[in-house]
């Protein structure tokens, strides 16, 4: 016998990896944070003996979701502006609104809320985009969730940085501080390609591979991107970056909603991440991400919700649905992104592209403990034929029951072990408050 | 003093007509089933002793909200078969599935699963079509959900009838059994163009003006159908229902993913009801349902969840999400079906369509109390800017707290009040796993 931290008994378990696989009364060992082994429950009984076992008999496990693009803060902004399309939405409302009210304080609260909001959702990783990247990486650190966190650039100055060399060393500051911890990460994150010019965008290529991280960038999202690069360099943005080098497979390509067949085989060429964001690309009305055709060319498929103000959750369930439901709908083919293949793009998909797939993004032994019991026996997820088909068809966020991070227990039976609901929610609606009356 | 049944104090009130209309810190007075008045607190207070006070100081109190087209009993085949075109669906899964299981317990236990997860999602009222109504009719009964119950036809011979006009007799039959009971109401519901001959259509055109009441069909759903149709008829479905006289504001017309132009010009014209089924048209890659382009027409719209085997829930605010989100997708108009107008077609405009909103759909004094109120105060939907765009673009069922119709508690924080959930939950599971053994 021997002894280790954890066992979790699910009704079933979804590794992700193999593909399609559904294990039935499996145990999940567990122990210094890391998973030991996939056993039958027998085996785990006669081989270990568990500091905690967790016994879930309608339960199905699955590897913790990764949301691959958000803005954490804009937790704060949620519901802010709404029907609304993307030019007119950031210039008049959000930017503005950024503008006068975007400070640590209230980076460091919309960070706390989203946060919250996605371990109760089943979400342990993010990869996020916004100001003060550090104050984010220190909340996502104390809540235990993991995070990649965007060293972000942008030509103009904000409260973050004046300029881009700015904005290139705070970034890297961040980087420095937080290189030994195992759960968070830091990206370069240019904004846009109509937001960051030629000269940082050589620069971030370079710091990428001398770091060796990823590239975190909103690409091709509007109709109206393309049009303003074809007018200002010639070329349309995803020409334009080719030409700089930053098509690789360290790029997270963040909408591609404008794509030319072309430049679908040239992102596969490249090895390029697509992280594909439905609900925020209906709700902006963005345009289409070919997301099969992305698919059967080769190129590797994440999921992100984007920001709570264009979304507005930061529900993964809600966006694997999504994303399933679009690709049948884009293509008329009922097909399109079937159930498993939704579920992989959220987990592994995820992983990938935040270059942290050897750690975890499936249920393998040696991986990190990054886990979510989800709860199928409430009235809107049974009976359960496939669970997998449950999970992206039939599933809520609040039946997520319990969330591991490296092994560490963030939420469990529904209520968060680390992080302060009643406090968290009242400074949001503080903050919102003096918001709304403009103060 | 007055004494009352119920006084309701929400943090906001949103009645829905007013069109757009925000109220905070009102009483909502009911008595005897009834809404009497909406009030400011301290008037409430001055002028009424209840019977009971409910408190929701995080809450947002709606109508309650209307199911416009499902197949309840289908519940039981969530999830039995995915990522399958309609008609493949249908043929070579749906229909042998049920010619082989549906029987009264299947739409007994199946009717109280759905029901179940209705109400506690915060749906006071649906409209069935299904086997078996006058099982549907009394599970409803017993629950306390409002419900409109299709008498189905259908061509081909089923485990409920043999041929039309048994189909119609037995219908009547649970018409005239149900005619006096304030919550259940009864529609024709032809099933859809291509599996109902003109004759039957003809006597229930008949039928339904003599009994006033409505009637629900599926309509112009697919591609196939419109071809199939003009196949054999030499004209499409709409067209051929517009000479059989069925184009009448009594009709319920379902789905409607493929109109021409003219079609909806003659749709407005008859004061046809439109009923949007986003999530399931979105799955079985049905097409576009031309929701902005109806409305402009002026062609009243509800919405609905379809059956649990092609959505997989029956969650309104899902669908109410789907619906705002997929009108912005498919116009590329991200003002587009605007949050408010979303919860007007899930409450008002089915209502309308079921042509109860003399009595219902909306909270003003002299209708039914069907009553939803809504925790705000959670994560994923807080801080609030807009109650509103809060219910439709970031709250999940499950915050749903408390549910009325007719002024009974039906759901009281969460927890249901008449329905036994294990028995229920385990029944179903019992049907389904002889089904999946194929026994």
């Amino acid at each position: 016998m021997k002894n280790i931290d954890l066992i979790i008994y699910a009704r079933w378990v979804v590794p992700v990896r193999p593909r399609e696989e559904v294990l039935e009364n499996m145990g999940v060992v567990v122990n210094k944070g890391k998973i030991v082994c996939l056993l039958p429950r027998q085996e785990c009984e006669r081989c270990y003996t568990a500091g905690e076992v967790v016994e879930r008999p309608h339960g199905v496990l699955i590897p913790g979701l990764i949301n691959a693009h958000t803005h954490a803060s804009m937790s704060l902004l949620r519901g802010y502006a709404d029907d609304l399309p993307l030019m007119k939405w950031l210039s008049e409302y959000i930017w503005p609104a950024e503008a006068k009210w975007v400070d640590e304080r209230f980076v460091e609260f919309g960070a706390e809320l989203a946060i919250l909001e996605m371990i109760k959702g089943g979400t342990t990783c993010f990869n996020d985009m916004y100001f003060f990247p550090d104050v984010v990486a220190r909340v996502a650190k104390n809540s235990g969730i993991r995070a990649s966190v965007g060293m972000i650039v942008i030509d103009f100055p904000t409260v973050w940085a004046q300029n881009s060399d700015e904005y290139l060393d705070k970034g890297m500051a961040v980087h420095d501080a937080y290189r030994h911890e195992s759960r968070i990460s830091t990206t370069f994150a240019p904004h846009a390609p109509y937001t960051v010019s030629d000269a940082p965008l050589e620069r971030i290529r370079m710091f990428a591979d001398e770091l060796d991280v990823q590239i975190h960038m909103h690409m091709h999202e509007t109709e109206h991107e393309v049009e303003e690069s074809l007018a200002q360099y010639g070329v349309r943005p995803l020409e334009r970056l080719d030409r700089l080098g930053l098509l690789t497979p360290r790029l997270q390509a963040i909408h591609l909603t404008q794509l030319l067949p072309g430049e679908i085989e040239t992102l596969a060429g490249r090895g390029v991440h697509a992280v594909h964001c439905p609900q925020s690309n209906m709700k902006l009305a963005s345009g289409v991400s070919p997301v099969s055709a992305m698919r059967e060319a080769g190129i590797p498929l994440a999921i992100g919700t984007d920001g709570a103000s264009s979304n507005n959750d930061l529900d993964m369930f809600g966006e694997m649905q999504s994303a399933a439901l679009m690709a049948k709908h884009d293509t008329l083919n009922a097909e399109a992104l079937p159930a498993f293949d939704a579920l992989e793009a959220a987990t592994l998909g995820g992983a990938r592209a935040l270059a942290i797939d050897s750690i975890t993004g499936s249920i393998e032994p040696g991986k990190a403990a990054d886990l979510v019991c989800v709860d199928l026996k409430q009235a809107a997820s049974w009976p359960v034929y496939h669970p997998v088909a449950q999970l992206v068809y039939a599933v809520a966020r609040d039946q997520v029951g319990d969330v591991w991070v490296e092994g560490e227990c963030l939420l469990k039976e529904g209520l968060p072990c680390k992080m302060n609901e009643d406090y968290i929610l009242d400074a949001a609606q503080e903050i919102a408050s003096r918001i709304a009356a403009g103060e």
